[in-house]
C-alpha cells in the first residue's frame, strides 16, 4: 500500500506578483470562481503568499514599509469548494499544521506610517518602522530585536468562508454607512468600501471579474458573519473553526499568515507576517447553523500551543482614562491602549525604543485580556508579557544592565523620535 | 522554637452590618486612619467581608438582589500603615493565600435590576436573578446551575493604595466631568460620584469622617493610579502585584473576595461574591515608582491557578458590528458584548435559560481576549468557555440532550421572560 | 437558609501523643473500629496528624530526626464508615481540598539515620539532616534552604481501604516470604513486618486490640490492593481516587499530609511532613470493581496544580549503570539512582551541601519519569528540577556567584561529611 | 539581502538500503568519519531515516515486524564534526525543529516476536502485531486503533556525541559482564555486544571499516556517558540539550524519528515511528565538563509542547508485586510493569484487544512517573493515560458502550491469543 504525499491544492510563487497568480484573490465576494475542491474528510495542503504579495524584503531600511501597495493585500488562497456544502451548513475546518515556507525562512514585523495604514498607537507613532525575524525551527530572533527569542503559536490570520450576496450587501451597505458618519472625525481611514483598483478575482475574467471588483467586500476586516480576518492567534495548529455556509459549495479562503503574533495585532502590520504552508481537513455538520445558532465564528484551539506557565507573565494594567487625561465609559480599546503605553514606558529602561517594544508587543506571543467591563466608568484591561522571551531578567526587582539593543529598521535617512514623551 | 500561627491584622463579623465595623472602609482618601501597622517582610492575615457587605443571602429568590443598597458596598480591610513606605516607592504586595472564611462555604451570583445598578447585559436582561454558588473545598458547585462544577481561582477584586490629596482631586474632577457629559444619554450611571450617604470611613469620627464622606472617591471602578477594584481574575494566590505609593505609609486596602470570576465579570455582581481570608507579605522598592515608570500598577500571576489545557475552551467570536447591526469602528467593548450574547444563544440549546447562562459567564473561570484592534473598522474578540466545568459534552458536534436545568432564583413572583429574542 | 460550616469528622490533638487519640490508628486491620460514619455525598473535613505524630520540632537540630521512633507512626484519621459500601463496590473519594493546620504553619524535611529507616541513598548519606519549612501561604521557604521558594502541592500521603482477613494475610504471608529471602542481604530492612509494640487501633481495646496489634499490617508501603502509602504528589486538591472496597462500609482511612513531595520522595521523610485538614466527598459505584477490572487504584488529578511551563525544567539523565560503574539489566530503580546523583553533583556548583540538595529533591516539586525502558540493558530514567523554584539562574551557561546557603540542620555536634566524592 | 533556505546537512534515500547511505552509520565509535562539518551558531537540517531503515511498510499485517532483521537498525545521520569542539567541553544543541518527512506522511508501532526482539510486556504479549499512524499536519490516527486521535511530540530518540576509545572499552566490558553473568536466566537478550554483521560505519572502508564493525558498540541502549538511544519523549521541538564531549569534533549523531511516543516506549517498537527532519543549532561551552560536572547529558524541554491539563489524564497505579504475586523489594521496573497491566485490563472493557491496547501505551503520549521509591517494600509508579485522545469518554464512571474497535495488524494467519488471563 504505497501512501502519497499529501495532496496540495494550491502553490504560489514568491517570485511573481499575487495578481499574476489566478490560484489567489483579494475581495470577498459569492461569485469568484473556486480554484480547487476539497472533499470532505480530505486533507490537503494550501500554500499561501505573505499578506503584502511579497512587497517586504529582508533588509534594514523600511521604505518598503514606507512605500506598501494598501491596495494589493491579502491574497488569498482558494476560494475552494467544499463538495456538498450548501446554505445553512457549518463548515468544521481542522488546521491541521501551519508552518512557513521552507524557502524562505524569514518574516517580519512593520510600522505603517499614519497617512498609509497607520496602527492602534499611530497618534505617537506616525512614522514607519520594520523588524525582519529569522526562522529557526520553531524559534524566531530578529536582529531589530536583540535579546529576545520566542516560539512562533503559527496561524492563517484570515480563514473565511464566502458570503452571499445579501451578506456582501449589507456588509457594503453598513461599512458605508460608517464612513459616511464619522469618517470626517479620523485622520486615517475608518473603514475600508469596494476598490476596484487591483481588485483580484482570482481566475474571473471579463464582467464577472468587473463585477467583483466593483462588489467586492475588501479584505481587512473580520466580520462576524464569516470570520474573514480574525488575526486570532490562537487559531493556530490543531484548532478545529465552525464556520457558517452561506453560498454552495462554502468557498472556504485562508492565508495570510503569521509565524507569530501578540493578540490583539497593535501594529497592524503586526503579526510576524510571513509565506507559509496550511494543512486542512474539512468536514460538514449539515443545517447546523439554525441548529448551534451559529451567527458567527466559533472554534476549539488545538493541544500544541507554546506556553511559559502562568506566573512567567508581567503584566501591565490599563484603565479607560485616556492619555490625556479624559475618563472615558467603559471603553475597553481606550483601556487597552493605556495598557499598552505603560508596557512601552516600562521596557524602556532596559535600552529598547519605543518603535522596538511598539513591535515587540504586537508580534511577540502577547496576551491580553478585559479584566472587567463593569465597573463604571473604568474598563479595566491587561497586557501580559512573557518574561522568557527574554534573555535578561526583566521584573521589577531586577537590577537593571543597560544592554546595546541596536535599533529596527527605519526609513532611509529617517529623523523623527524614537521616544515619544507621554504626560 | 515554639512557632505562633499567623498574625491576623482584620477580623471581620458576619452578623454586623460592615459601617459598624471600624476595620473596613468604604471610600478611597488619605485620611482614612490607618487600621494597622504592618511591616514589610511580615506575612498577615487580613479577613474581609463580601463586597454587599451581608446584604445578600443563601436563598431561592432574588429579592435580596432586588433590594441591595449600593451605597452600602466595597467595606475594604485597612487601610494598612506599611512601615516606611513614602510616596514615590513601590509597594509589592505578595498574594500569598486566599480562602473563603470557613464558616460561611457559599457565595453568590447577581443579575442587578436595571434601575439599580444593572450590568453589561442589562439592557436585554435588566430584571433581578441569583445563583448560590456551595465551596466543596476547591469545587463550587450550584443548584441554580446544574450539571456544572468549577475550581475557583480565588481573588481579592480590590487591592489597591490610598491616593494622595492631589490624585483624589483628579479623579473628582475627571468622573464629574463625565457626568456632566454623558450622563444625559445613559438610563443607568455612568460614574459613582463622592456620596456622604453611608461613607464609611473606618475608625476617623466627626470633622475628618464628614471630610472623608464628602470627599472621598467611591469604589467601584479600578483606576489607574491605585488599582483598586480591577477585578483581575489571575491576580490570584501567588500573585505578586506592585502598587505606587502616594501617602506615607501606603494605606494599603483590599477586599471584595470573589471565589471566582469569569474575565470582565460581565453581570456587575458577577463573581462568585463571598467573604473571605487573604494572607499577605509586603516589601517595599524604594523609589521605584519613578525607575519602573509605574504609573499603573503592573503584576505577575502566581503559580497556582487551575487549567484545562488550551484544547478546551470553546471559544465564541465577537466583532465590533452592534446587536441592531449597527457597525462600530473598532470598539473592543461593542465586539465583546457580541461574543456574550454568541456564547448565550449558544448554551441555551443545553436547556440553560439567559439569565443562567448570564451569570455562568460572569462567574465561572470563562476567559476572553482583544484577538484583533487594527483591522478597521471590527475589532475583534473572543470569549472563551472551559468545556470540562459540564459534566456533559457541549461541543457542536456532540449529541444534543435535553437536561432538567431548573432555573436560577428569581424575585418573588418574578413574571419576566427568561430568554431573550436577539434579531 | 442558614448554611452549616463543612462537618468535621476528625479533630486532632497536637500536644497529645497519636496513641492517646482514638480517632487514629496506625495499623492496616478490617476489625479496627469505625470512628464516624460519612453518607455518600456528604462533604465532610478530616483533621490529620503529622506522619510521626509529632515527634519533630521545628528546631536547628537533627536531634528529633536521629531519634525518631519508628514504631510509632502513621497515625491514620479513621477509618470511615462509608454508608453502603459493600465488598466489590468501587469507593470514589473526591480530595476536595488540603490545607496545612492554620495552628501549625510548618513542616519539615528530614533525612534519618541509615540504621533507623534510612532512605533511598543511604548508601552515600548515611548521617541525619533536617530542613524545616516555613509556610507563607501557598508558598513555602526554609531557612536550611537558602534562595529556594516553591507552592506546595499539597496532598495526603496516604488514602486507603481496609484489607479484608484474606488480603491482609496475603500481605503478611508475601512480605514475610520476602523478608525471609532476601533480608540477609541489607542492611536496612526490606520489609516491615506486624509488630505489636506501639501498635494503635483507635477505640479498640482488650482482645480485639491486641487481635489487630498482632496481625494488622504496617503501614509503610503501599500495596495494589488498598492504595494506602502510595506517595502521590499529583493526588492533590481536587483530585478523584477509585478505591476498590474489601469489608463492609470500606473503613477509609487518610493521613501522612504532605505539603509538597518531590516525586519519588527519596528521603524517605522526604515530603514537606505536616499535620494538615483534608475535606472529601465519597461516592459509590455499586460493583464497580469488576466491571472496572480495578485491582489496584487509579485516580483522576485535579484542574489546580502549580506549574512552570515545560521549559522551565533541567532535566538530568539517569541509566542503569550503577555508581560503581556496574551494568545492571533495566532496572529502573538504579537509572532513577544515578539521576539523582547527577542532580546532586550538579546543583553544589551553587554553594549547597549533599544533605541539603537530598531533601530538596525530595520535597520541592520535583518530578521524574521512566523514558525508556526497553533498551537492553539499560533504562533510562529522568528527574527534572524546576528552576523557577530558585531566585537565581541554574542553567549550565548561567554564571555562577557563591552564595552563602548556609546549612541543613545536622545532629548536635555532627562531625561527619556532607559532601560525598562519587566515582 | 536574499535569505538562503536553511542548508541541509543530510538527505536520506528512502528506495534504498541504509548500509549503502555513506552519510548514516549504527555504530558508536570514536572513529567513524564524519559526514559533514558545522560551525557553533549554525542552524542546519538533517534527514533521518525511520530506525529499521526502511523494512517496515504501510500495510496490514505483521509480516514485516516478525521478519524485521535487527542487525540492520539505527542508521544514525552523522557523526558530524562541530568546528572547535574538543574533549571536556560540554556541546549544547538546540533541537529547533522536528518534523516527519513530508514524503512519507506515516509511521507505525510494532510488537516484535519475543524471539526477535520482545518488548517490556513480551512474557504475556509474545506475537508481533503492528499499528500504522497516518499524519495529517500534527494529528495521527491509526487504522488499527479506531476513535482514538493525538498530537505527537515528535523527537529524535537517539541525540549523543560518539564515546572516546576508553568509554568504548569501558561499555563492552560492563556490558559483556553482565552478558556473562546473567544471559542464561533470561530467554531474551540482555544486552547487545558488538556485531560485525550489518556493522555500517558511514564512509569508512577497508581496514577502518573493519576495526569499527570489530569493536563499535551498539546502538539499542542510551548510556550515561554519552546520551544516545535515550528515548526521551520530551526531547522535543525547542529542547536544549547538553551532551559532554570525548573526542576532538565531538561527531555528534542522531536519528530514530518518533512522532510520538508514550514515555517507556514500552513495546520496544514502540513509538511513532518513522523517517524526518531535524534543525539543530549548536554552541559549546568551552571546559564545561568539569565545571557542571557533566558526567551524563541534562536537558531543558521546550515550550511547545502538546498538553491536555493536569485533570486530563486518567492514572493507573502500579506497586513492585509482580503478576504472580510476588513481593519484590523497591523494584520501579515491576511497579510500572504492573501499572502498565491494570492499564491494559482496563482499557479492555471499551473493546480494544490487549495488542491493541498494549501499542497505544507505546505510542500515545502517555506519562508515568516513579510516585514513591522509598516505602519498603513496595516502589509506586503511576502511567496516565491522557483522556482526551479517545473520541469517548474513558472514565470509570462513564457508560459503556461497545464500539467496534476493529483489529491491530496480526502476523498471516495467526491463530494465537489477543487477550491475556491475568491471574
Amino acid at each position: 500500500m504505497p501512501i502519497d504525499p499529501i495532496r496540495y491544492v494550491t502553490r504560489v510563487d514568491l517570485d511573481k506578483p499575487g495578481d499574476q497568480q489566478p490560484q489567489v484573490h483579494n475581495r470577498w465576494h459569492p461569485d469568484i470562481p473556486c480554484s480547487e475542491t476539497i472533499k470532505p474528510g480530505e486533507v490537503v495542503k494550501v500554500e499561501c503568499l505573505d499578506w503584502t504579495g511579497n512587497q517586504i524584503k529582508n533588509t534594514d531600511t523600511a521604505d518598503d514599509i514606507l512605500n506598501v501597495d494598501l491596495s494589493r493585500i491579502h491574497y488569498l488562497s482558494g476560494p475552494f469548494n467544499i463538495d456538498g456544502a450548501e446554505p445553512g451548513d457549518v463548515l468544521v475546518v481542522e488546521i491541521k499544521d501551519v508552518q512557513p515556507l521552507e524557502r524562505q525562512p524569514w518574516g517580519y514585523c512593520g510600522v505603517f506610517h499614519k497617512t498609509n495604514g497607520g496602527g492602534f498607537l499611530d497618534k505617537f507613532y506616525p512614522e514607519c518602522a520594520k523588524a525582519i525575524f529569522d526562522f529557526e525551527g520553531i524559534h524566531a530572533t530578529s536582529r531589530h530585536l536583540p535579546h529576545v527569542k520566542f516560539t512562533g503559536l503559527i496561524h492563517p490570520g484570515i480563514i473565511g468562508t464566502a458570503p452571499s450576496a445579501e451578506i456582501l450587501k449589507e456588509w457594503n451597505e453598513r461599512e458605508t454607512k460608517l464612513v459616511n458618519e464619522i469618517q470626517k472625525d479620523y485622520e486615517t481611514s475608518v473603514a475600508n468600501l469596494p476598490l476596484e483598483l487591483n481588485a483580484h478575482s482570482g481566475s474571473a475574467t471579463g464582467e464577472l471579474a468587473a463585477k467583483i471588483a466593483k462588489e467586492g467586500a475588501r479584505t481587512i476586516p473580520g466580520r462576524p458573519e464569516n470570520g474573514g480576518n480574525c488575526d486570532i492567534k490562537n487559531l493556530s495548529r490543531g484548532s478545529k473553526v465552525y464556520l457558517p455556509v452561506h453560498v454552495m459549495g462554502a468557498k472556504l479562503s485562508l492565508g495570510d499568515i503569521h509565524y507569530s503574533q501578540g493578540s490583539a495585532e497593535i501594529t497592524y502590520c503586526g503579526a510576524v507576517e510571513c509565506c507559509g504552508l496550511i494543512t486542512i481537513k474539512t468536514s460538514l455538520i449539515k443545517g447546523g447553523v439554525e441548529e448551534s445558532s451559529l451567527k458567527s465564528p466559533i472554534y476549539i484551539p488545538g493541544d500544541l500551543q507554546n506556553h511559559y506557565g502562568p506566573s512567567r507573565y508581567l503584566t501591565f494594567e490599563g484603565f479607560s482614562v485616556d492619555e490625556d487625561g479624559n475618563q472615558k465609559y467603559l471603553c475597553a480599546t481606550t483601556a487597552f491602549r493605556q495598557a499598552c503605553i505603560r508596557a512601552i514606558e516600562y521596557l524602556r529602561r532596559f535600552g529598547y525604543n519605543d518603535y522596538q517594544i511598539y513591535m515587540l508587543l504586537s508580534s511577540a506571543p502577547i496576551e491580553n485580556e478585559i479584566a472587567g467591563i463593569v465597573d463604571v466608568p473604568n474598563a479595566c484591561t491587561t497586557l501580559s508579557v512573557p518574561m522568557d522571551i527574554f534573555d535578561f531578567d526583566i521584573r521589577p526587582e531586577a537590577e537593571i544592565i543597560k544592554r546595546d539593543m541596536k535599533n529596527c529598521a527605519l526609513v532611509s535617512n529617517a529623523k523623527h523620535e524614537i521616544i515619544y514623551k507621554f504626560k
